[in-house]
């Protein structure tokens, strides 16, 4: 596969060392993380080092290569270590559906072939993270393509969290749309969602717009509904964690109030996700799981407290937003419109092919 | 007037003294900011020591008492200098209507009065500024008990920034109607909204609710749609800075979006605040100016920085709630309901007489 162009990439592998950008250490500092085991690649993700489903898929990818490097053994041995290296990256986090998807795309790739050699096979799994990674590069730049045809010339766009380079290899999904936008030309704004608790918008989205000179102003998430009231929203566009059969999305926390608000202000809300987010066992949005996260991640922040003591919090990681909200799901197959119950699972057959 | 019970005073005169809880330190530490003349006052005032309208003119009243207290002279000596320290009170903050209103007050009481004797006058004027402070616990006192009739054992009910104790002298508007609840032994939840930028939610009304011992959540202020969705918000009740003649309240930025969120899961929401917070020269919300702060206020945080240098921030301190998404207005004299624009022309009417 060819090298694509990104803007910037968040992670990189060589010489058997996986390189992370510490996205918790930016905008202020850019800080890499070196992994050089599965443990370090767990670690990394837990504790968001890499956050960002497609970018945490790309990481697993990798991971499970360093968690099978120094493996030494029998064929039927090297698979199971395989499997459980696969079961214990995907036990990091439980959200994102890609995590999954990279770790048993790698399992399976290696069950299906008769090579014998564990080196060989070794290398296989190298080769198939980094096409995951390749590939998921070739995704955000189709959804960029097919995103950019759903605005026009001084229209102001509203993301929430960072659905961007740094939450994929380099390019990212929601904001895949604003850089191929700024790649044909046309002038355009964005409205950033600073996203309480972790500022996923105010730092890293934020930072990666500035960086790449597209028009941008942060706010609080709390006054994204003032400014659609006012008629200076067109359009919003955010990422997807996963996304049900019948087209109910997890995202980031937030991401729910913003859709009821594009409702009830007739704003075009859209999804941007490649195709690996569809969970085909997940029927409607009630079949997600949604990670609780610490209470420390509202009541402190860079340390300074911001609540009194022993307050109870209530912290989840992600809504889900009822398909009836979302107008486009944007992929790198085109832009998928309801009923989704049908378009998602025309597009899954057609991917499958 | 009786003495009424408060769960807390934010203010207490004693010994010629002004002691003022310093909310600048909240909830970490509570210190105690002592005024001995009107110059700490005004100073206490404009550094926002104490905030929130109806604190603000209680204040003001006891400023004014110590401006004066040790004045040498005759009745008409004595006159000018209540004049000019009022004046000096008042520009300490020029937008907090009940600071004026505060000052002007015990101005015309000593301007109506006939008393010759100095020292006698001085007490007329301590007296008024106890008066002030009473009632303002007794308008508290009766928008709780008018607003706790609308909940019901079991409720769960969301607030927003702090419409609470420490912005009034010692029971709130907003959460006058909790503490009312607890009094009366209805047992109930309640969701406090961080409320970004400044986190009043967060700082202050966990703070009262967790002295006050009544059971209450943190969450960030994009949380609230997810839990209305999931059924677990039963009522919002949340202050006013501002009520125009047609029912439209400008409050602190994310009420409006709460407000939709709310209508948009049938959730009834109310406003809880005293019958001086309407304004008899706004017709709608469209006649409330809206003041934007500084930037800082959103990028930055106890010191640290949440976004990357030069990013642009828009950063309004308020936004209008329609009268339309507004359930009912809890004032001292009762719950004015829609259509409001009937319902505030006759409160105004009765409390004219």
């Amino acid at each position: 596969m060819q090298n694509l162009k990104v803007p910037f990439s968040p992670l990189h592998f060589q010489n058997d060392t996986l390189y992370l950008l510490d996205q918790r250490k930016l905008p202020l500092r850019e800080v890499w993380v070196r992994c050089r085991d599965s443990r370090a690649v767990w670690q990394a993700i837990r504790t968001m080092v890499v956050r960002g489903a497609p970018a945490i898929g790309v990481t697993a990818g990798y991971g499970l290569y360093l968690g099978i490097r120094t493996f030494q053994g029998n064929r039927r041995a090297f698979c199971r270590k395989l499997v459980e290296q696969a079961k214990y990256l995907d036990s990091s986090r439980p959200t994102a559906r890609n995590l999954a998807y990279a770790v048993e795309r790698i399992v399976k790739k290696v069950n299906a072939s008769e090579e014998s050699n564990v080196l060989r096979l070794k290398r296989r799994v190298l080769e198939e993270a980094r096409n995951i990674h390749q590939e998921d590069i070739l995704i955000s730049r189709n959804i960029g393509k097919y995103g950019s045809r759903l605005f026009k010339k001084g229209d102001c766009i509203l993301t929430h969290c960072n659905a961007g380079g740094l939450a994929t290899s380099g390019y990212g999904t929601a904001l895949a749309v604003f850089y191929a936008m700024k790649e044909k030309g046309i002038s355009f704004s964005v409205l950033v969602d600073e996203t309480r608790p972790l500022l996923q918008g105010a730092r890293l989205t934020a930072w990666e717009l500035q960086k790449s000179k597209i028009p941008s102003t942060l706010i609080c998430d709390n006054m994204a509904a003032s400014l659609m009231r006012a008629g200076k929203v067109n359009g919003v566009v955010v990422g997807a964690d996963r996304i049900a059969m019948n087209g109910d999305t997890a995202n980031k926390i937030g991401t729910y109030g913003v859709a009821v608000l594009a409702h009830h202000h007739g704003i075009p809300f859209y999804i941007a996700a490649p195709s690996t987010t569809f969970d085909l066992n997940a029927k409607t949005g009630k079949d997600i799981p949604i990670e609780e996260r610490a209470a420390e991640e509202v009541t402190e922040l860079f340390g300074a407290r911001t609540a009194p003591r022993n307050m109870k919090v209530y912290n989840p990681a992600f809504d889900v937003t009822p398909h009836e909200l979302i107008h486009g799901i944007i992929t790198e197959a085109g832009v998928l419109l309801p009923p989704f119950t049908r378009s998602i699972k025309k597009i899954k057959q057609l991917l499958l092919k």
